[in-house]
């Protein structure tokens, strides 16, 4: 059987713990194609409900192409800051949310439902699996990125319409994520968002119930 | 700036392409309490919209609750059948699709779409994010579980009702997926419906755009 060593096991960890969604830490050092395949054929190894790939990938580099997606986050923006009131309102609109323009590469990656036709093994009960199988493949590839070095960050500020017109991409496809990409001059060490006093990070154990919803050992 | 090593993300790839759905590889054999807390903290350390951490874990060992998923799995398994046709639908019959009873462990993890309030920062203008942050706690979990070399089947083929009753989940929390969990006899080399010849993995060059959809290199 082919075996994870235990120091192995430990880099899996150490890049789940030091993964992080990076905004304005993003240089303009050029990501090499060698390393943007990794990432893309590490993301089409995600799971996928009836081995379904329901996921592609749509590589942004064009200038103006980013503008659009940057000009759909400002409206997105607008209309998100006037949801929050008062002091949360002051810090929303502090925050820094994304680094569309300054990241090297954009990747969008969508969900094709009709792929290998309308009944897929595994997600007959549950329509919505192949959308998760994409959401798996976005993890996979933020993973395979922090472990070479490089930081990712889910741009979800923007609407769907937006991102579809921008890529071309066809009325039955969704768009999942689109993440911006690039080295980085550093990692912070914990989540932005913590950092800035925003949300704690809850104890494991409020969140853990055993056998039963609300059951505690 | 903490860097992954060449070593360490060598580890990273070899975990994520050996990672495989396992329906009929488990082992009774116990997974200790370490192990699994180790899997939990993981999974609470995805990325979620707005640092929401809408996740709770729910751990079955119980063999009467596993066995109320498994009565949900027969009966959703039995609907999907008679939606295949011909030779699909004989194939499907004889695909072993869930390690449920097997399992040591079950964990099936949710999303609580209220956690910090309505409004929330990132998923203003997608309301999904937040189902979409638990399913990447479901595929770190998973990487992880493979890096300690143990197995990890998603269940999908049962109803949201069963297992939120099974479990007595709260109405307003929405069940995203009960994890197969244990030591197993091996891996298969490939997932099981490509050895199946079910469905033939996908060219990796068909599924990349640049900058636009359909636009190739």
């Amino acid at each position: 059987m082919l075996q994870i060593t235990q120091e192995e096991r430990d880099a899996v960890y150490k890049t789940i713990y030091n993964r992080r969604d990076t905004r304005s830490e993003f240089k303009s050092d050029e990501v090499s194609d060698e390393v943007l395949q990794r990432l893309l054929d590490a993301a089409h190894h995600a799971p996928s409900v009836g081995f379904m790939q329901p996921w592609d990938f749509i590589v942004i580099k064009d200038k103006k192409i980013k503008q659009k997606i940057k000009d759909g986050f400002e409206i997105a923006h607008k209309e998100a800051a006037n949801m929050f009131e008062g002091e949360k309102q002051k810090t929303y609109k502090t925050l820094k949310l994304e680094g569309i323009l300054e990241a090297p590469i954009g990747i969008c990656i969508t969900c094709d439902r009709k792929r290998t036709g309308d009944t897929v093994i595994g997600r007959t009960a549950n329509l919505e699996m192949d959308l998760y199988s994409a959401v798996c493949a976005v993890q996979t590839l933020w993973l395979a990125a922090r472990a070479e070095n490089l930081g990712v960050g889910w741009v979800s500020i923007v609407h769907h319409e937006v991102v579809q017109d921008a890529l071309n991409i066809p009325d039955d496809v969704v768009p999942i994520a689109y993440l911006c990409i690039g080295h980085v001059t550093h990692f912070h060490e914990k989540p932005e968002l913590e950092e800035a006093g925003w949300l704690p990070r809850m104890p494991l154990e409020d969140l853990v119930h055993y056998d039963s919803w609300g059951n505690k050992k």
